[in-house]
């Protein structure tokens, strides 16, 4: 099974859509947890476990453990490797780089910590993004439309007859042979969204902005009806309590969420 | 002193405007050096010593030490320490992501690991860079204008009045306040080259494409006079023998290309 079968086999088994995203900042972990050994492994693995039976997948972002240096990607490794069968990983790692460097990175993601899938960034073109391609049995999201303002001036790019985003869309689609791709396209912008829904109506959206960054899965939704959508949501659900009772409070809290996407399934 | 002063002075002192670039490839680092246990830092360290009289910074490339695991990421730390006072350090990360994520990369990689400069992506737009930014005696190089083929259908793509890479140019330009910008910019391309370097022709240069990608010293540096510019060169140097005699070989070639460079200074 391809990653996108997969997704779509624990999107009917579980009613779900949702992938909790896993962010762990060093200044929103509760404090109790923080004085504690080991903590980050704790935090996110606490997380991980009070989640799971709601969401079906996990995205970790990389920037998040990155900044606890060697130690970060290590307690990376144990915790992909912690992640239950029926959920899938994500690695939120936007990388972009050219020919050989590219296969590195896919190796080191794809290979070495044995994610499911990965973000990456298509600035570069599409000669960096062909050595992810080659994974037939791994997914791939292309960033394409972003929820932040700033990404606008790049991403709306105009073109000659369309804007820099739907180039790369279609352009997704075009090398998407093995069925392995689908793009990052945030819940921010209704508008555009539903512009790259009729543009390329086949790819898989992974679709951050929901919640902590103020969009509306009412609104993404109508934008993106009857469409293989993972919807990543980190912080209203990991740091839902800052005290103990973090794990429990994120599970209550993944399982709202769960619970309101039973209206798109 | 600034990133971009501190290089202008060792440019001047060392008669060199030679970057060597890290790329510990497992397959080509010398047989009898991956026996032995710890070979990636010995190998890399070698390169760092022997290279260091004729260069005045070292790129190390994020995609080769992350293919090694926790372990890559552990030696590129203790790597980072051991370079010489009298050469810079430049992350080749191609890192973007929005705003916390960004803040994280940053620290990451310019507090935690402590780099003196980084390269960054991009397309997610100028808000993703502003946290690279805040960082004053840092150095940002933005991937502008690359030198893979597959680049230009996204660099090129033609806009209202100019390419995409011409604008991302521009708004570098506007956002460079602190003196801390650059652009990755490749040698492989001296026409677009040139543009560019009269569209913006403060701007500091980071210029891969030299040597192993085809790429003439001599072409590129028709297309950038009088500016400050820095060559990163990796395979070429590092590769120069398989044998276990890599490092002499290095040093000779750094030296040569250091040599070359006197045309120019």
């Amino acid at each position: 099974m391809t990653f996108f079968e997969k997704l779509e086999d624990l999107k009917t088994r579980k009613n779900s859509f949702l992938c909790v995203g896993i962010d762990p900042d060093y200044e929103r972990i509760p404090a109790e947890i923080r004085r504690q050994d080991k903590f980050l492994y704790t935090f996110c693995h606490s997380i991980i476990k009070a989640t799971a039976p709601y969401c079906i997948a996990f995205k970790f972002n990389f920037a998040f453990f990155e900044a606890f240096g060697a130690a970060g990607w290590e307690t990376l490794t144990r915790l992909r490797r912690s992640v239950p069968a029926d959920c899938l990983t994500v690695a939120d790692a936007k990388r972009g780089d050219i020919g050989n460097s590219a296969r590195h990175y896919a190796r080191a993601i794809l290979e070495h910590l044995n994610f499911d899938a990965v973000t990456v960034s298509p600035y570069l073109g599409f000669d960096a993004i062909e050595p992810f391609l080659n994974y037939p049995q791994k997914g791939l999201f292309v960033l394409c439309l972003t929820s932040n303002p700033g990404a606008r001036e790049i991403q709306d790019y105009p073109g000659g007859d369309q804007p820099l985003f739907l180039h790369i869309a279609r352009r997704v689609q075009d090398v998407n042979v093995h069925k392995n791709c689908g793009l990052v396209a945030g819940a921010t912008k209704p508008d555009q969204l539903r512009v790259l829904c009729e543009t390329v109506p086949d790819l898989p959206l992974l679709m951050p902005g929901v919640g902590a960054q103020g969009g509306s899965l009412n609104a993404a939704m109508q934008a993106v009806p009857h469409r293989n959508i993972l919807v990543p949501i980190s912080r209203s659900i990991i740091y839902a309590s800052d005290g103990t009772d973090f794990a429990e409070a994120a599970a209550r809290a993944a399982e709202t969420v769960r619970d309101q996407m039973q209206a798109y399934l």
